[in-house]
């Protein structure tokens, strides 16, 4: 059994603490007692959301093109953190309102010039949030074809922690307030602005089942990183959750495959106001709280080297009984 | 200055939480905008203690030098994580009870066969003690000497959580019980038989001076380390605390030298009862909590690839100007 192996390495029982879960979760999912960590990739969702046009953020929505070139020329804090920890990078164009240059090694799946504003009609159709799900299935394929086992989720979107409060406060009843934090940086009347624009938005529309929630209130960023996740658990791939945003994608898939958390890594709790919250509703424990609110797969890129560790000091530590040292006195 | 190019890299102010801190951290004592970490080093102390005869332990005495071999062999979580994350690592005889054969790398530094038993006389003499410290600053200042500028303190020593945690009562003079943890796993009657034999310790001998305190109720690995911190703090180097006997090391340190803990980053926050309340004292923030209580220096070794982020993002990254990404609306 695994714990009793985790328990026979050469230190005191449980001392590793968090690692020795997170050794125990991946074990589990790969079903060895030799785990490892296959070809690490990052997966950045780009996509624009209408409601930007509200002024829900307080960056200007070309923010996300811009980013997107930034990501593309290596720029990015994502891109820093990739690189340092031995991740493979994939920047995805999901729908970014913006025609970008060919070779850039960007990933075209774009959906729509965006999603629309939910002021006036949902983001999405019901057969463009299906699209943007299935090109993430696509994409995740792929990468697991060619070797990948783990597998992180990041996005770039100007508006989509606005989207991500809406699919919160629908899927889990909480109320909107404690769903919605400042974003990338907004004051005190930002954040009221912006509130007022949610709650009309919340109010408008009342989805029967979880895939229309998605499509009215998403991005497609979010669905087609719903649509990647729900590939990866098919696969029993390990999942790395970000932050609010990446959350708020496995929050929806999980209303489409009831246990697909099991597979996941929560690997940090944002600064975004929501997250904690929701990640508590998710029963997740998260393996850091850095304060982080960047997005991007951050989060992910930076926790890696840790479920390294875990993954190593199964595999390479000695036993107790190998090293030839005293158990315990009692 | 560093906070402005800080902020002006391509991501919302403050995103990127206590990175930022530690970025500005390491920048300042650097003194330079493009700091660098080089030749990451880990020095592990290993050394014996006489209280261990008092039961104070779950392990026997002797699981010191087993697992100072192990160290040598490379089976011990400290080896893995070290390795994992290009750490050079060291470990140093401080004054284990028992002579190593030669040829194995162990560093060489014994000041005696362990330390006293503190119930019947000081653990060290003063001059042991100041022996220690002298040793420590020697092999620090051969690290540096090596191009080694930020270096990770761990130990290895059944009882030495009985030590630090009689340093903490007396510098810090909270009361013994909040500074009395289940070390390496005591249950509740393991405890309370610590706590009596702690108690009576700290009843027999009222030094008069920081150094008495150390020499009194320290052990030979923790003024070695204490000695090999206020040098590191002489050369300017960055420390990386590790868990609870590490940073009562450094407690000891910051009474020899006021300012040294501003050059140091305490890594984690252990599971051991004591260390959220030591870490407070010192006004230091902990880099994470992932509930470790090994020692070794698993904690530092761990958290160095964030201390390396840090550092790479501020060198690395790409500035709002630098990208021609748009700022903030207001």
């Amino acid at each position: 059994m695994i714990q009793n192996i985790i328990d026979g390495k050469t230190k005191p029982v449980g001392s590793l603490g968090k690692l020795e879960a997170l050794a125990l979760k991946i074990a589990l999912i790969q079903g060895s007692d030799q785990p490892c960590l296959r070809r690490p990739t990052m997966l950045v969702f780009a996509a624009d959301h209408g409601l930007a046009d509200e002024g829900v953020s307080l960056y200007p929505k070309e923010v996300t093109r811009q980013m997107v070139m930034n990501f593309l020329q290596g720029g990015a804090a994502i891109n820093v953190f990739c690189k340092q920890n031995g991740i493979h990078l994939k920047v995805v164009d999901a729908g970014v309102d913006f025609d970008f240059p060919p070779d850039t090694g960007l990933i075209q799946a774009k959906i729509a010039q965006g999603s629309r504003n939910i002021l006036q009609e949902p983001a999405m159709s019901r057969e463009e949030c299906i699209r943007a799900m299935e090109e993430g299935k696509r994409l995740v394929a792929l990468e697991h074809d060619q070797g990948c086992n783990v597998i992180g989720f990041g996005e770039m979107g100007i508006g989509n922690t606005s989207a991500a409060s809406l699919l919160m406060h629908k899927y889990t009843g909480l109320d909107l307030v404690s769903c919605t934090g400042r974003g990338t940086g907004h004051n005190d009347r930002g954040l009221a602005a912006k509130l007022v624009v949610l709650k009309e938005a919340a109010g408008k529309y009342s989805p029967k089942n979880p895939l229309d929630v998605l499509s009215t209130f998403g991005g497609l960023e979010i669905a087609m990183m719903c649509g990647a996740m729900l590939e990866a658990g098919e696969r029993n791939m390990l999942i790395m959750v970000d932050g609010f945003i990446s959350s708020s994608a496995i929050l929806a898939a999980s209303f489409l495959k009831k246990d697909i958390c099991e597979q996941a890594i929560f690997c940090h709790v944002s600064g975004e106001t929501g997250h904690r919250a929701m990640l508590k509703y998710l029963k997740a424990e998260p393996v850091v709280d850095l304060g982080l609110r960047l997005g991007e797969g951050t989060g992910v890129a930076l926790v890696y080297p840790l479920l390294k560790s875990a993954v190593n000091f199964l595999n390479e530590m000695a036993s107790f009984e190998s090293a030839g040292i005293s158990d315990k006195k009692v």
